[in-house]
C-alpha cells in the first residue's frame, strides 16, 4: 500500500508577511526560540525542499541533510551528496519524492517554493512563526502569479518568548 | 496641558501577510468576528484616517464618522460633510490633528497609510486579524520605500472563532 507523503511547511516572517530583505539576504533576524523549534521539526523530518536561493543562502547547513533543490539551472537531476538538484518542469517531483518513500518532507521557502507547494497540493500543514518587527518592504511568504483564497484552519497559538514570537500552525483545508 | 494622540492601527490580514486583491477591492472576505471587533473599536475614537483608494471602496460608511482623508488630490485641506480631505505634503497633519483636539485615532489603511503613519510616529498600537487563509499575490500589509526593522512587542493574542481567525496586539516599541 501508498502511503502519502506528508508536506509541512516552515516559515519564519514579520508582521507584514515579509520573509526576508531580498532573496539573498540571510535569515539572520528570527528568534533563538523559532531557530530551536524548526532544528527540533526538522529532525523528525526525511528530507527538505527549498529553492535555489535559500539553498545558496545557508549552502553549509543544508549539506547535512536530506535536500531536494528546486532549481531551472539543471535538466536531470543532479546528485551533489546529500543534495539533489531537480527541475520540477522536467522531472515528476512526486514521483521522485514517493520513489525515495519519503514520509514526511519539510518545506523550507522562499516565496516561490512555499507558493509551488500550495499549488501542487504539497504543502499539508503550515508553521507561521511571526516575529515582533515591522519590514515595511522585501519579499512577501508567497509569491503567486494569481490572487486565490486557500482556506486553512488554526490547529495551535504558541507564544515562544517574552517579545512575543508567536508561533500558529495551520492546516491546509483545500 | 497638551495630551499626545494616541493612534491606534487596525489591520486585518491573510496569514501571508496580503490585505486585499488589490488597491480597489472591497474588503468582504475578512470574518463577522473581526468586523465586529472593529466596530466596537471605533465607537471609542474621536476619528479615523484613511488613505483615498481605501475611503472610496467604503464611502457610505466613512461618512458617518470623522473621517481624514490623506490624499495628494488637494492641495488644501477640503471638508465635506464629517470627511475632511488632506494632502499631507501640503498641511501640517499632526498639527491639525491636535487643533481638534483628538484623544484616540485610528488608523484603517490601505498599505500607503500604514507605512506612512509609522514612519511619522503615528502608530503607537497596531490590531493586527489573521484570517486563516493564503492569498500568494495582492496588496501587502504595508507599502515602505526601504526595508527597516520596526520593533513591536506583542501585548496580547485571542483566537476569535472556530475557524482559527487571530487576533494580535502589538505595541510600537521604537
Amino acid at each position: 500500500m501508498e502511503t502519502k507523503i506528508k508536506f509541512i511547511g516552515y516559515v519564519a516572517t514579520s508582521i507584514d508577511g515579509r520573509i526576508s530583505k531580498n532573496s539573498s539576504a540571510s535569515v539572520n533576524w528570527t528568534s533563538k526560540e523559532d531557530w530551536d523549534f524548526l532544528q527540533k521539526s526538522l529532525s523528525n523530518v526525511d528530507a527538505v525542499i527549498v529553492g535555489y536561493n535559500t539553498y545558496k543562502i545557508s549552502e553549509d547547513r543544508f549539506k547535512q541533510r536530506k535536500t531536494i533543490v528546486l532549481t531551472s539551472k539543471v535538466s536531470e537531476p543532479k546528485i551533489k551528496g546529500s543534495i539533489i538538484l531537480i527541475n520540477p518542469k522536467k522531472c515528476n517531483l512526486s514521483q521522485f519524492l514517493k520513489a525515495k518513500n519519503y514520509k514526511r518532507v519539510a518545506i523550507l521557502g522562499g516565496s516561490y517554493v512555499y507558493d509551488f507547494c500550495l499549488r501542487r497540493k504539497m504543502l499539508d500543514e503550515l508553521f507561521v512563526t511571526i516575529e515582533p518587527l515591522v519590514f515595511t518592504s522585501g519579499v512577501s511568504m508567497f509569491n503567486g502569479k494569481e490572487f486565490k483564497k486557500y482556506k486553512f484552519s488554526l490547529q495551535s497559538i504558541k507564544r515562544l518568548n517574552k517579545n512575543g514570537t508567536v508561533l500558529l500552525k495551520y492546516k491546509n483545508e483545500n
